[in-house]
Order: C-alpha cells, then structure tokens, then sequence
C-alpha cells in the first residue's frame, strides 16, 4: 500500500509523532535483517515499549494500513519510514573534532546513521592532521570551510570542547552547513538546523528518576 | 521562599515538565558560576528557548515564585531544582565499556554529571585493564560485581559495544545496579531504571528536519 507523503498533508505531522517514528524505523531494520516478513502491531509494540494502538495511529496518518490476520509487511512499511524521514536522500556528513567523542560516533556510524554517508574529519590538533578515524583521514580544520562549499556537506557532528564551541559554529555556518548535530552541550544559535545531544539532562533525568523511586 | 517537595504532592508531576527542570538548572548554573544574583523568567526564557510563561507555570508547581520587579533569586532557586532532581544525593556511579565513548563522557564528567561521584571503571579487554580513564584505573570487567555490592554504586554508564550489551547488562542488573545508563543503542529489560541516549533517532530526527526544510 502507497503511504501518503507528509510534506502534501495540509497540517505538519507533529514532533511527538516524528519523534517515535525512528523508533519504528529501528524494529523494522532488525526484522529486515532476519527476513521477517510481516510483523502486527502487537509485535511492533513489544520491540518499541508503545502501544499496539499507538502504532496503528501513528502509521495510519501517513496512510499506511496493515492487513487483517497479517500486519504489516516489514519491507514495504521500512522503505515507506525511510522516505517520510528523508533517510533515502544520502545526507552528506563530517566530524568537527576529532577527539574520543568524535571518534566513537564515526566509528560506529554506519549503525547509527541511517541514510548518511561520512564524508570527512577535521581537527586543529597538529597531532591528529593526517592520522586516521572512522575510516578516512583527519583534515586540518582551517580547511573545513573550502570543503563544505567544494562537496555539498549537509550535517556537521560537532564534537570540540565546550570553548570552541562558538567559534566553529561561525565557521560551520559561514561555509553553509545545513544541520549541526550538536554534543558540545553549549546551547548554539546560527542559521544551520540544530539537534543537540544532551548528556547532562538525561543523566539529571535517571538521578530525578532515582530519588523518586527512592521515596 | 520554600518549595514545596514534589514528592509530596498528590499528583505526580509531568514527564514532560521534569525534562524541562536540566535546562532550567544548566542556565541557573551559568549564572551562578557568573555571580548573578537574580534573573528574570523574560531572561531565563532566552537562555533556554522556552517561554516566560512556560517558565513561571513550570517553576510554580514547587511552589516557587518569583519577586515582582526583582526576579527570581538564582542561588535559591537552583538549590531548589537540584533538590527536586534529586541531585543533591551524590550517586555513585562506575563506567562499565572504556572505550572511545566511555572515556569522551568520563573524561568530561564534571561539566556533564552533577551530583554524581565518578567510582570506577570496568572493562574485559587485556590491554585497557590497569591503564587510566577520567583519572580512575580500568578494572577487570569480570569484578564489577563485586565491586557494585561493596561500593554501593548507584549508576552504571554502559558503554560496551552492541554485541555485549546483554551480557553486561545481566551482570549488571544481577550484582543489584539501581539505574543504567544506556548508550549502546540496543534495547534492554531489566529491573534497574534505564536511560537510553538515541544517537540514531536524533540524527534520524534532524535528517527529518533538512528534508521538511528541502521541500
């Protein structure tokens, strides 16, 4: 069955719904990957902690249905998540940072990051130009503006330290970037769409969550 | 003025309110690092991208109001938020997975885990025992649990790679751990309060953005 593409819908889709829709994504890949076909939503719901009701709404908006007695087929629903999150586009991607953060993430990106392809990584360290991570070489960071205009970059990882924070978000945003994926923890204005990674709110989530269980 | 002690009131409070309760505390602490004494909630809203009446609404159901004119006093109200997160009880807490993503979030500790004490960490790789991580030795994995009912560690940081996740995690939860926090990207069960960090669903999230921006 054909979804409907949100973009056509007269009303945006809200955040809350987009939000669990990576969450989907996730269980379809690991179904995929075992060539299951078909799964309902009362497996779905098991996988991601929701509701089979939840599931049904949610996918029903983008004018997905399951059939009766066989749910949802993997692949067909997979590709349809796919497209409405705009993973089929091969977003362009460099690391800004080098150090372990850095490295973690483009070492493990190929399973964190659907639909992007890893490009390049810069530093300003001389002691990390020209060594390797995540399978390509670390540039020097003062060329990070030329390269962006030269391959069309779409997403920075920003992973410098809290103090260089603002000085690579001018660069990243003088030289065009579309999207910083932010982990500095510094809260940072430019024209680049922003999604920040905050450690230390969801370690203050898991403390709160404690105490509470401890009254 | 007092706040009144969540824990005490009939209703529990919102989730969607406690995850705004870090980013209130994060501005609270810049400020205070600064020396500033009182701060509005029109200026706290542009620290925090919320609004000032989402501001006051939040901050009124502990019971805490601000001056007319004057603001709300930042020394008060944080000592405020980090009662109410609970964060004022020092949890102990051990890195269990010392590679590149264990060592960027020990290694940053101070800035990112507030009232929590950084114990120990563990690995089961040969040539990682005994070196050192954010100023602590690497153990042997295979004495963590040992070490969790000696020490009364509160809080696992895990971050071994996909594969040994359960493994780990049945170590875990079995030696008693209270709370995980869970960077592997897999999904797990157990009885300890679990926190996960997402990394593929925010940057599944911000593909969405650029591609609802594309169109």
């Amino acid at each position: 069955m054909k979804g409907v593409d949100p973009m056509r819908r007269t009303g945006p889709i809200s955040n809350n719904t987009i939000w669990r829709l990576p969450r989907y994504l996730h269980i379809l890949n690991e179904l995929d990957a075992k060539d299951v076909a078909c799964v309902s939503s009362a497996e779905m719901s098991e996988g991601v902690g929701m509701s089979a009701s939840q599931i049904r709404q949610d996918l029903a908006l983008f004018g997905t249905f399951g059939q009766q007695g066989r749910g949802y087929e993997v692949k067909t629903l997979r590709e349809e998540l796919i497209r409405i999150l705009g993973v089929d586009r091969r977003y362009k991607v460099i690391l800004v940072g080098a150090g372990h953060l850095g490295s973690a993430i483009v070492e493990n990106f190929r399973s964190i990051a659907q639909g992007c392809v890893f490009q390049a990584a810069f530093d300003i360290d001389p002691a990390k130009i020209g060594k390797h991570v995540g399978g390509v070489p670390i540039r020097d960071g003062r060329s990070v503006t030329e390269y962006i205009r030269e391959n069309g970059t779409d997403i920075a990882i920003l992973t410098v330290p809290r103090e260089g924070t603002r000085r690579a978000v001018s660069v990243l945003d003088a030289a065009g970037i579309r999207a910083i994926w932010n982990f500095t923890g510094v809260d940072i204005q430019c024209d680049a769409l922003v999604e920040n990674i905050l450690f230390s709110d969801s370690l203050l989530f898991l403390a709160y969550g404690l105490s509470r269980n401890a009254e």
